[in-house]
C-alpha cells in the first residue's frame, strides 16, 4: 500500500532504515533528504535511498510515509513545518530519543481531520558514532522499535492502514514493536540508557582530570576500565538534545546515582556493602 | 633452575599460573594447596597441579618458590605463618589486588639474612568469577604482571636468582612485567579498578530498586545498560578484602565521581554539558 517513503535524515538511522526496507522487500520509492547534502550522497551511493531531494517538505509531500531522522529539536522544527502542508492521507513518524515532547507537538499539530497522521516511534539501536557511512541494514535485526501513542491509528481507518503498515514494514526490518506511554518510556529510559550514559562520561572526564597523563596508564587500565568508559566517546550532538528534552528525569538519575555512591562510599567497611554487592547480584542475574 | 614450585590457592589465578607455567615448558614439580580441598581436586584434574597437599606450610617449606594466590586478609595470615618456617634460599610472591599493606608486612617479616624474600606481585588478568574450573592457561597472554618493591632482589644474590627465575617465567607466561612502587599501585589502581567496579556495583543496585520489576525492562534495556552493569555481578568475597585495605583511596575516587557527577547534573543545560563531553572524549581518544 505504500508507495512511497521519504526519509528526512539519511545518517545512521534513517539510512538504515533505507536499507533495512530494501532488504525487507519494499517495492516503492525512498527519496532521502539531509541537512548535509555529502553525507545524503553518502546514502545514496549506499543504496540506502533512490533519489536526493535538495527539499525535506516537497520530498514529504509527495510521500505517503514520512521518516523522520534527525535529533530532538530538529525533528520538532520539521513537525513544524511539515504539519500545514501535509494531508489527512500521510503519515509521519519518528525516530527520537525522548517522546514526551514530541508527543505533545504531535498532538498539539497532527492527528486531526484536516491533519496528517503522526505516530511517534523510538528504535533501541544505534552505534556510538553515526553518520550515513556506517548505516547497516540489520541494524534492526533484534532491537525493539518502541512506539508512545496511539493517538494516529485511532483518527480515521486510512490513517489506521497507515499506522499498521509501518508497523508491519518495522517487523519485517527484523525488530520487534512494543508499545509504551510517553511519560512512561522518558522515565523509563532516564534510568537505563541516560544514567548509563552520563555515568560513563562522567567517569571518562574525571579520569582525563585524574589520571589522563600517567604513563602506566595503558598498562595497569584492564577490560573494566575500557568497558566502564566506552560511551565515554558518545559524541555531545548526540546528547544535548536528549539531556535538554528529559533534564528532570535525568536529574533524578543523576541525584540517585550520586547518593548510592556516598552511601557506598560511607560503608566500605561495614557489613551493607555485601548487601549492596547482593543487590546488584540480583540485578545481573534477574534482569538484563 | 626453580624444581618446585607451591601455589596456595588454586582458584581462578593460581589455578591459571598452573596451567600457563606448563604450557610455558616449566618441567618442575607444581605442589597445590587449597583451603576448600573440593576446589583443589579440580586444580589437580584440569593438570593445573601435579600434587594436592593438606598442609599449605608444608608444601611451601619443600618448595623454591611459594606463588600465595588467595584474598588478601588470607595473604597476610599466610605470610605470617610461613615467615618463621621458610629460608633465605626461598622466595614467596602474590597476586593480591592492593599492596600497601603487603608491602609493609612484607618489610616486616622477609627480606632479612636469615628469612625468605618477598616479591609483592599483581597480575592484571582475571574473570568476573572465580573458580578452579574456570582456570585458563592463556589468561596472562597480553596481560601486564606489576611487582611493586624490589627489596626481595636486592637481599642477596640468590634471592635475586630466584627473583629472576620468577620473572622470566611470568614473561614466558604472556605477560609483560611492569615495576611499580606500592603508593603509587593502590592509588592508580582506585581510579581505574576500584572506581569503575563500585560504580558498576551502585549503578546495578540503584537500577534494581528503581526498575528491577519493570515488565519492559529487558525490551528497553539495550547494550549501554548491559556494559556498564555486567560489574555488577561481581561477587562481594573478592571485593571485601579491596575496599578494607584500599579504603582511602577508594573514598576520594568516590568521591570525585559522586562531585563530578553533580556537576554534570547541575549543567544538563549549559555549554559545560559540551566541554564535560569533549573532556570524556579526549580519554577515550588518547589514554585507553
Amino acid at each position: 500500500m505504500i508507495s512511497r517513503v521519504a526519509i528526512l535524515g539519511t545518517g545512521l538511522l534513517g539510512g538504515s532504515a533505507g536499507l533495512a526496507l530494501r532488504q525487507a522487500g519494499f517495492k516503492g520509492a525512498i527519496v532521502g533528504w539531509n541537512r548535509s547534502a555529502d553525507q545524503g550522497q553518502v546514502a545514496l551511493r549506499t543504496g540506502a535511498i533512490d533519489s536526493l531531494a535538495a527539499d525535506a517538505i516537497e520530498a514529504a509531500g509527495a510521500s505517503q510515509v514520512t521518516l523522520v531522522a534527525v535529533p530532538i529539536y530538529a525533528t520538532l522544527d520539521l513537525m513544524e513545518k511539515l504539519a500545514p502542508v501535509l494531508g489527512p492521507e500521510q503519515l509521519v513518524t519518528d525516530v527520537g530519543s525522548t517522546k514526551q515532547l514530541i508527543c505533545e507537538t504531535a498532538a498539539r499539530l497532527y492527528n486531526t481531520a484536516e491533519r496528517a497522521a503522526f505516530l511517534p516511534g523510538h528504535p533501541m539501536a544505534g552505534k556510538e558514532r553515526g553518520g550515513a557511512a556506517l548505516a547497516d541494514g540489520n541494524l534492526f535485526r533484534g532491537a525493539v522499535w518502541l512506539f508512545t501513542d496511539d493517538l494516529a491509528a485511532q483518527r480515521s481507518a486510512r490513517a489506521a492502514e497507515l499506522v499498521n503498515d509501518w508497523r508491519e514494514w518495522v517487523t519485517k526490518m527484523g525488530a520487534k514493536t512494543l508499545d509504551l506511554d510517553p511519560v512512561r518510556h522518558d522515565e523509563l529510559v532516564a534510568w537505563v540508557s541516560h544514567l548509563p550514559q552520563f555515568a560513563a562520561t562522567a567517569l571518562s572526564a574525571l579520569l582525563e582530570e585524574e589520571v589522563g597523563g600517567a604513563p602506566e596508564l595503558k598498562d595497569v587500565g584492564g577490560r573494566a576500565l575500557r568497558e566502564m568508559t566506552r560511551l565515554g566517546a558518545s559524541p555531545f550532538s548526540m546528547w544535548r538534545d536528549i539531556a535538554h528534552t528529559n533534564t528532570e528525569a535525568v536529574e533524578r538519575a543523576l541525584l540517585a546515582l550520586e547518593q548510592r555512591l556516598a552511601y557506598l562510599r560511607e560503608n566500605l567497611r561495614t557489613p551493607e556493602l555485601r548487601e549492596e554487592f547482593e543487590r546488584a547480584n540480583k540485578f545481573r542475574r534477574e534482569q538484563v
